[in-house]
């Protein structure tokens, strides 16, 4: 009988040719898994279930991760100019619900801005929050709050992000992530802007709480405190923040995205919990693509292992707040990543992502270089066994780094086929409480096309993204930065794509 | 209110923690694209949708393929004894929702028999059916038809899939695809087998009217026909039948998937119209995974078009037979496929897979040998192209073919990392007719142990594959073909796993 009165209250909705039911909930939780693909997952369960059971790869013990509990299908990918799209093009697919070129953030191919779900929430009452660990003007998060004609304009992106220079003013009522440096006017040493806009400054006349470090998070954000006051901005490394396979030996340096993703939340649940309207926040597991395209593998795991720790929590939340639901999926497979002849089982004794370990060894001003290397830089990176040849072979070339990924690549029986993205298809998640979660899979199960995902969304919450397109075409002047504001110089080498 | 109504009749059933509302059948369709990974799917809806709509890479337009429509989530894989899954076992998850080792047709560790769900159909009342492109006693038709510890115990498993050595006698009604040597006996020249058993003999005897090549077929089973009567064998090559790619320009010589798909299931409708047991049908586009296997882009493309044809096919069919239910998935991914600088468009000139080249090459007994390659070998494998240093260069070679796919794969921006299968999850694919589809969705979208799929099958044919398992087990005698059955010899070269 539930199934007959909630088809009935939430009525049939025709969209490019489906019938979708649409349960309708008041919060929406979008989470990008960015640079996930089919192996990530496989190689990150099989990762830790032979670490949880003691098993291994002879006679494995398999155990769900949270993520295998939420899938619902899959996702098309596709740039308007490329069948292999990059962050930008297909955040702007599912932000928007437009096709657009890579390196386009929210901007159709002819340059004019298109509206994001998170715009679209915001105009509507809704709270809303971007919570990442790449910087907060990364591509994925940009797309939801900014518009500019290339993903590099990193000035140009944070000044519309808080609102300085965004035709619809602030939009982002949380923003936590990494980036600090673009937040900084050129005359602070740690900046990375070219200008005098101080966009920390501008954030306080604006009213938002700024944090800048880990003890400023806590203060504010800690432990289980739900009495953090909107709009909140907290930026905890100049640069991305770390990979989580470093930062979890030093957690006091940063919040780790689940904490990030928790204090989001209890804020949000808060700041709406007397409205009628709730709120959109999308949540960014950033740096599984970086790790990819480091061909980094225990990186990459770890990092996946937190995005699944997060969906573990968030559908936890779910059930806590069945008025919401979650939709996740990549932007694109990254690396090629396949399990080629697979046991992670050497993937446990790796320490450190090597971008920790490259950054270790320049800093290294010792006597004893190739003591060092053999005691501290190749243990950490699961090297431990390599023989006096090998070490030999790895200092004596220009950079060690290429070759020592190869080698933890053959013992964990993983390849990469490629330092850049891919075409395949990604996974689609997604979790409603109750009898919603079985009207969510009706509905959305099977393939879709990326463009497809938002639409979903607006139609759940009850939002018209065609309006906000329409709001800012109309705004009068040139405020979508063109592809001149793009700046591939200060923090630029930092950013891979 | 047809929910409420559906959910009443079908009842709940608890499963592995989960809830299924489990929608009822009388027909269950279940097809495997051997070795069908993700990137798979992607590969030939790219190449299809290039080529329909004129599009290309820097401004695709993409369609969806039968497949895409019909995606309900993904499917874990693992062996009992590897992370990475060979047919059999994988099958024997599949067929009978056991784990066991690599090798394994229908058997657990300890090498005592598991029932099938197909055996478990017939058992019941049920037609049956196997529709496969490769050998017909391949490890995935064999685990639903025979019970030995080796797959490549070719002879023992035919001898069982035709009921000649099988305790519950013939079990199969319709069995299609190739392998017609393992049918004789070795008297005849054409035999694979090393010993005088006759199966076509027995076949025959057993009332199964046989056919041996394309005429047969067409007088039997072409064109619309559909009073065939059952039982009936079709082998039509001695060792796997033709790649798709091949068999398109020889229509004449073998049937394609799709004509042996549908003319087993108008036999199948017709034979229990008037009953009230169904039928359950395994359909096999098996050789995705030898394409996989060889590296062989063209080829995987090819036999993955040819899979989403018979899945559109059979949507329709089960658009017209409500009471038929669909499910679909991989074994396992083959060739660590990635799709790293994709553009299928230099795929498109190709026309033979590299096994019929290579072939047409070593019976090549003209004087122009180097003619003969540039003229012909060359542009069937795309590769018109080629500089006359690169000829050269392949000609040296003592193998021309491995060079040569990585040409082309080149070209097309795809990469193998394996000559063998990957860990990765595979798709999982269905369709019912409906408000059962909703309900399917509901039940079903998700990832899966592959043991799980024959457990809902059971479920919605209403059967009962332990006691099958007990039944088999009571059987006096060593029927089950011990390890000391496999042969690695006469036909074995032919049968890449």
């Amino acid at each position: 009988m539930q199934y007959s009165i909630t088809l009935l209250a939430a009525g049939l909705v025709a969209q490019t040719g489906l019938t979708w039911a649409v349960p309708q909930a008041k919060n929406f939780i979008y989470i990008v898994p960015d640079g996930y693909g089919q192996a990530s997952q496989t190689m990150a369960r099989d990762y830790v279930s032979l670490q949880k059971t003691g098993s291994n790869a002879s006679a494995p013990i398999i155990q769900e991760l949270a993520g295998d509990r939420l899938v619902l299908g899959t996702v098309r990918t596709h740039a308007s100019d490329n069948l292999i799209t990059d962050s930008a093009a297909s955040g702007t697919a599912f932000s928007c619900g437009h096709k657009s070129y890579n390196d386009a953030i929210s901007v159709t191919p002819d340059g004019r801005p298109v509206g994001s779900i998170l715009e679209t929430a915001k105009l509507a009452g809704f709270k809303t929050a971007l919570v990442v660990t790449s910087t907060i003007n990364h591509a994925t998060p940009a797309v939801y709050s900014a518009h500019v004609a290339n993903r590099d304009s990193y000035e140009a992106i944070a000044a519309q992000q808080i609102g300085y220079s965004h035709p619809l003013g602030p939009v982002v009522d949380i923003l936590l992530g990494g980036g600090r440096c673009y937040f900084k006017p050129q005359s602070d040493s740690t900046s990375c802007r070219s200008d005098d806009v101080d966009l920390f400054g501008f954030a306080r006349k604006k009213g938002y709480h700024v944090m800048q470090d880990r003890a400023a998070f806590d203060a504010y954000l800690g432990g289980y405190t739900t009495n953090a006051s909107l709009p909140y901005i907290g930026l905890f490394n100049d640069d991305q923040m770390m990979y989580e396979i470093d930062r979890a030996q030093a957690p006091e340096k940063e919040p780790s995205l689940l904490e990030m993703a928790q204090a989001a939340l209890r804020s949000l649940e808060q700041a709406t919990r007397a409205s009628a309207k709730g709120y959109f926040i999308m949540i960014e597991a950033s740096r599984i693509d970086h790790a990819g395209h480091a061909n980094d593998a225990a990186a990459h795991v770890h990092d996946t292992v937190m995005y699944n720790e997060v969906l573990g929590f968030v559908q936890n939340w779910v059930d806590a707040h069945p008025d919401t639901m979650l939709m996740s999926a990549a932007d694109h497979e990254c690396g090629g990543l396949t399990t080629n002849g697979f046991d992670p089982a050497p993937l446990v004794g790796v320490q450190h992502s090597f971008e920790y370990l490259e950054t270790r060894w320049k800093a290294y001003n010792g006597t004893d270089k190739r003591g060092y290397f053999v005691s501290t830089i190749l243990p950490a990176a699961g090297l431990a066994d390599a023989t006096s040849a090998q070490v030999d072979a790895l200092l004596a070339a220009s950079s060690p780094w290429a070759q020592m990924k190869i080698m933890i690549a053959k013992k964990a029986g993983v390849n990469w086929s490629t330092g850049g993205h891919t075409a395949t298809d990604v996974t689609l998640h997604g979790y409603a409480a109750g009898a919603k979660w079985r009207e969510f899979k009706g509905d959305m199960a099977g393939n879709h096309d990326n463009t497809e995902l938002p639409r979903y969304i607006e139609k759940v919450l009850g939002l018209d993204m065609d309006a906000t397109t329409a709001k800012l075409r109309a705004v009068n002047g040139s405020w979508v930065a063109g592809p001149e504001a793009a700046r591939r110089s200060v923090g630029d080498k930092r950013h891979s794509h």
